[in-house]
């Protein structure tokens, strides 16, 4: 008898599992067709591709752990994918791996007005979330630019922000509760729609864990009511440097806007260029955004107004419309896809101690130089989280490495100054290798153990969050 | 040769430990002496006592190091202690075990008001976080009514609230980073002076932990500047359930109170006879606070007032000066110490959803007369976090033991209507064995093999958390 190839076994195992899949999955809920699975090949991290296995895309909490036992049993890695909008990697597959796609989980299943909290399946957009409960006056605070796509999977996985964080918190500070099915198949309950957490905090673990630990598969979110009102006032500045002072008087004097968003010249001009926003031509920009009653909203911005004259804008104006508001923020919200038009880019995320601002951002300054790449700042300065995009020209040979060999500088310099290489992005694939410039190789191996815990086999959403050589292993020794 | 009978080895035993424990720290930080480790011998739940075999008091992070090496090489179990002001047996020995206290550690490291942080040993109390930033403007916001004698160790231990963190949060919320020793002596740092954490978020999982998984020597702390100005409004009904009510309406109509505390008609009497804070003779009481500017303050308590009104309140009196506020809240801090002179008391500490305040309160009177022991309710009542104080006579046999069955009883009541039989007190001795009414079997089980992790011989704060049997295997198992 002859021994077949070895892409002859590895088709049979292919055909073995998908085969397994369908029996447990409803007929159109495993794709297996190489042109159809071409489409999870990445995530907005689209740099970097590799089919996979296959994907499945599961409607229910037990479909899900249906699922992971089929995994489990045969060793295959899983990757778990909310709506694909991963600027860091963090749904990118392995060739050996199933997509777990959620999209087709995004029922409401609960809505408690009461006691302030929703209850839904984690492949509901963001933004459907506080669609779902705006019509009584309420909403889901944490809103990453990205929230028309971005799945509250994917956002209980990189613990996501968004330009209103600054009050209300990112993910962590909204989350209640989770069920999580585990890579076994087993389905835990985390949390509840209480505060606090009897023992070990697991919820506290679980949310930015990037898929390492569990699949996610129904959330309990705290919802706030929404405010009276809210104002932003438009400041320009003639510098990066005296816009990150400005930045750092207003957080010093204990105020609290319930957002302070920064763009630097490069992302004014596409900004303008594209969506008409009304923004001042100068090099610094700051929307800062009050909250509350009509008074509350006067007697705050008088204070900031205050603070801004004091250095000297070139540009001060307070929205004096609801339209004009919109239309503030339509040009904040619309950068990324304006620096997109003209430019290939490569979006960072690191978070600095906000005092640090004006010497981080005349580094990158200097280092754009060095590296003959320019780059465009547009970030939530009031709480120190920078998305730098560096730009670049894909076509142009040797470019995309020093884009990313820039990148891994800023990042570094992100921690040099007392910072942390991720912000609201997650690790993924993208940093997975500057972690030991965060981290002492002992505080790795407890991050490392604690994963193994929950995933033993180091079988979930694979070659990411830590060092390629550690994860890999691992993964080995776990065979 | 004659074997030494049993208790001379564990006498020879306990003088190698003290002599290694001697031959690294100063001479006065061991104590070995009986009748100096009896003041050890509890907590603040002074039901249950226990010597231990010494206790040792530390001045620095490496000296703590030291005595977990000697401890973990020994295979002697460690009992960390802030304060000892834990209401749950959080800090209390076992005979075996030595007493690591951290009071000698209250220096002030590093304070950073730009960046908005304090770093602190962790033996220094809550109040005097405070007090060190006080004359520039700031604060440090989790305030629990102990916060003059509990230090800053044991609230990231129990992850402890207090009046004020309706709008603060808890310690989870204001913690930036630690420096935690483990078990075997190695020194770690987690967090730092940013938000957000690459890979897996272990500064939420330490958070609570109840010195499972290490013993947390430096704590960097985030603190906040103080608001313009605060007013209490005073409310008195006719009856919990109305009061309840009340609360659940100003929560629902989407206002942030500073705080909102509850006190009903036994702790009343019991203050006001105490502390002649001018409260009113009614069933159930409310202090409502609101902060900021006095046009913000006005316009918040307006709308507060108004609700109020709707439930017909026998007494609704605004605060007129800043005496009659620091009156007003005198009589609540002052409400254990209060019902403390005219009786034992047990407090109790669990967290529902706020909607079920009414139902809860009134289950707790349906229980207290099948009972036969009256109930005392003095609590957070805006984040649902409830302090139950039954009464009982100490000296009357078989009422310790009711009072005990019945305390659990009402946390069960808790997890029953959707919350958790913990607040801010933690779980510590007194809530072990009821940790499964809480969590499945699965769901101990994932929290204990996390302790593995950073704990694998299971000798750190022994005997508390989990289901005694469970912990007592572990360890066995262990050896």
């Amino acid at each position: 008898m002859q021994m077949p190839a070895p892409d002859q076994t590895i088709l049979a195992r292919k055909a073995r599992i998908v085969a397994r899949l369908r029996s447990v999955l409803p007929k159109d809920a495993v794709i297996d067709d190489e042109a159809e699975t071409r489409a999870y090949e990445c995530d907005a991290l689209t740099a970097y591709r590799c089919p996979p296995l296959a994907a499945v895309l599961p409607s229910s909490t037990e479909e899900v752990a249906a699922v992971l036992k089929v995994c489990h049993d045969e060793g295959v890695p899983v990757v778990p994918r909310g709506a694909g909008t991963s600027l860091a990697g963090g749904a990118m597959p392995t060739a050996d791996s199933i997509i777990l796609g959620v999209a087709r989980m995004n029922e409401v299943l609960e809505t408690d007005y009461e006691n302030r909290f929703i209850r839904v399946q984690t492949g509901r957009t963001n933004l459907s979330v506080s669609g779902a409960v705006e019509e009584d006056g309420f909403f889901y605070a944490p809103d990453p630019s990205s929230q028309l796509a971005c799945a509250i999977a994917g956002n209980i996985a990189m613990n996501s922000g968004g330009a209103h964080c600054l009050k209300y918190g990112v993910t962590t500070n909204n989350l209640l509760g989770v069920t999580m099915v585990m890579m076994d198949g087993e389905i835990v309950e985390i949390g509840g729609a209480h505060l606090d957490a009897g023992g070990l905090d697991l919820l506290g673990l679980i949310c930015g864990s990037e898929g390492q630990l569990g699949v996610v598969t129904e959330a309990t979110l705290r919802i706030l009511h929404k405010p009276e009102g809210a104002r932003p006032v438009l400041m320009g500045f003639d510098s990066n440097e005296v816009a990150g002072e400005c930045v750092s008087d207003i957080i010093k004097a204990g105020i609290l806007p319930v957002a302070i968003e920064f763009m630097d010249r490069p992302c004014i001009r596409a900004t303008e260029a594209f969506a008409g926003a009304g923004y001042p031509d100068c090099e610094a920009l700051l929307i800062v955004e009050v909250e509350g009653s009509e008074e509350e909203i006067d007697a705050q911005l008088a204070r900031i107004m205050a603070i801004a004259r004091r250095h000297n804008p070139v540009e001060l104006r307070e929205s004096g419309s609801p339209e004009e508001s919109a239309k503030i923020w339509l040009g904040r919200k619309s950068a990324f896809g304006a620096m997109g038009q003209i430019n290939d880019y490569m979006c960072l995320d690191g978070t600095i101690p906000v005092s640090q601002l004006p010497y981080v951002l005349r580094r990158i300054g200097e280092m754009s130089k060095d590296y003959g790449l320019d780059v465009g700042n547009v970030f939530h300065a009031g709480d120190g989280n920078m998305h730098p995009l560096i730009l670049f020209d894909a076509n142009k040979p040797g470019d995309l490495e020093r884009c990313e060999a820039f990148g891994a500088d800023i990042l570094k310099l992100c921690v040099e100054v007392g910072g942390c290489l991720t912000g609201e992005h997650g690790v993924g694939i993208e940093k997975r290798d500057l972690m030991v410039d965060q981290y002492a190789p002992e505080d790795l191996e407890m991050q490392m153990a604690v994963k193994d815990v929950f995933d033993p086999k180091w079988l979930l959403n694979p070659a990411k969050v830590f060092p390629l050589a550690s994860s890999e292993a691992r993964r080995m020794a776990a065979e």
